[in-house]
């Protein structure tokens, strides 16, 4: 008897919503840059989704256009799905990102085609959404995807902006769309930058 | 400077979200007794908690009664926060599961208190209605909660039942909810529940 076995109900779209869930368990395995709060360990993708989704409950009302809290949490649990194909790419990096739209697009094609039509469409079309940058939804969870490892790099003097020589205006960059939908946030992020060059952690 | 300057941003409500954002991560220190599908390792409460999330997107033709996916979404990222205070009370535990109610409470009282109040009153709700189980959508988030770990058993030769000695009677009736709120999900577990004690994973 093998691990087949034991996926198969006999009924086509229940193995295949039985499957996808047991493949995206490999989520726990897709490491991050960023560390724990308690400096352990680099979190894993299925924890930093599910960390922004909550954190995606907290920071509405500083939101510049409304949002719709349920499904921005939808969105941030799927967000990341196509890594465990594709890989995390590093924020700061500049080649992986090169070619990260690509190879993101592929492993979207391999994972949601996995799924019953509409609802791999479905799941994909959220993760695009949030690509995309362009709903106000999509801007609120890029919002927390940004704000999360922020609060985490500051909490574990400067961790990933250390390991990878970051400067300041490249981390202002990356924080932009918190600049512009989050204004209130944003000042809080600007003085911790100030903090983290202080530090050392960030190049000037 | 102290981690403590790092999170304040000189506004009440904004400090209180920062810190208990910083303050949830310690979901990712809560283990469970089940392990990660390529049993590499136990798996946290973040992790089951992202992992029953996305599973609420897809199960949802089985369910009884209609549901709001992304609300069950929403109630799946918080359902086991209390747990930061009061553990992992393993499902199986005839002891630990006689205390579970008043250590959650009073673990609610702590970390919901660190919110501002319409939020923290918000979530608690919200963790409220799944424990209630008299919802629907508290239900289908129910049944997440137990297929997920079911589904991990399955793929991990029976890991926690065959840790824990138990018998195929105790999962049944842990997967009652199942049975009552996604029938055609349960022939599926049943069929499990057989081969499960076959291969001498459970008792009989």
């Amino acid at each position: 008897m093998s691990m087949e076995d034991f996926l198969t109900s006999g009924k086509v779209r229940l193995d295949q919503q039985l499957k996808f869930s047991a493949e995206i368990d490999q989520m726990t395995q897709i490491l991050r840059r960023t560390l724990l709060v308690d400096k352990s360990r680099r979190e894993n993708d299925a924890e930093h989704s599910w960390h922004i989704a909550v954190m995606a409950l907290l920071f509405e009302e500083y939101a510049k256009e409304p949002v719709n809290v349920s499904r921005v949490a939808e969105m941030c649990v799927v967000h990341d799905l196509v890594e465990i194909y594709a890989g995390d790419t590093f924020a700061y990096d500049v080649n992986g990102n090169q070619d990260k739209q690509a190879r993101e697009e592929a492993a979207a094609d391999k994972l949601f085609a996995q799924l019953p039509e509409e609802q791999g469409s479905r799941i994909r079309a959220l993760w695009e959404e949030f690509d995309a940058l362009e709903t106000a939804d999509a801007k609120y969870a890029a919002c927390m995807d940004r704000l999360q490892p922020f609060l985490h790099n500051t909490l574990t003097d400067g961790h990933t902006w250390v390991e990878g020589g970051t400067a300041r205006p490249a981390v202002e960059k990356r924080m932009g769309i918190i600049k512009e939908f989050m204004p209130e946030v944003y000042d809080w992020i600007s003085a911790n930058l100030d903090r983290a060059v202080e530090k050392g952690w960030l190049k000037p």
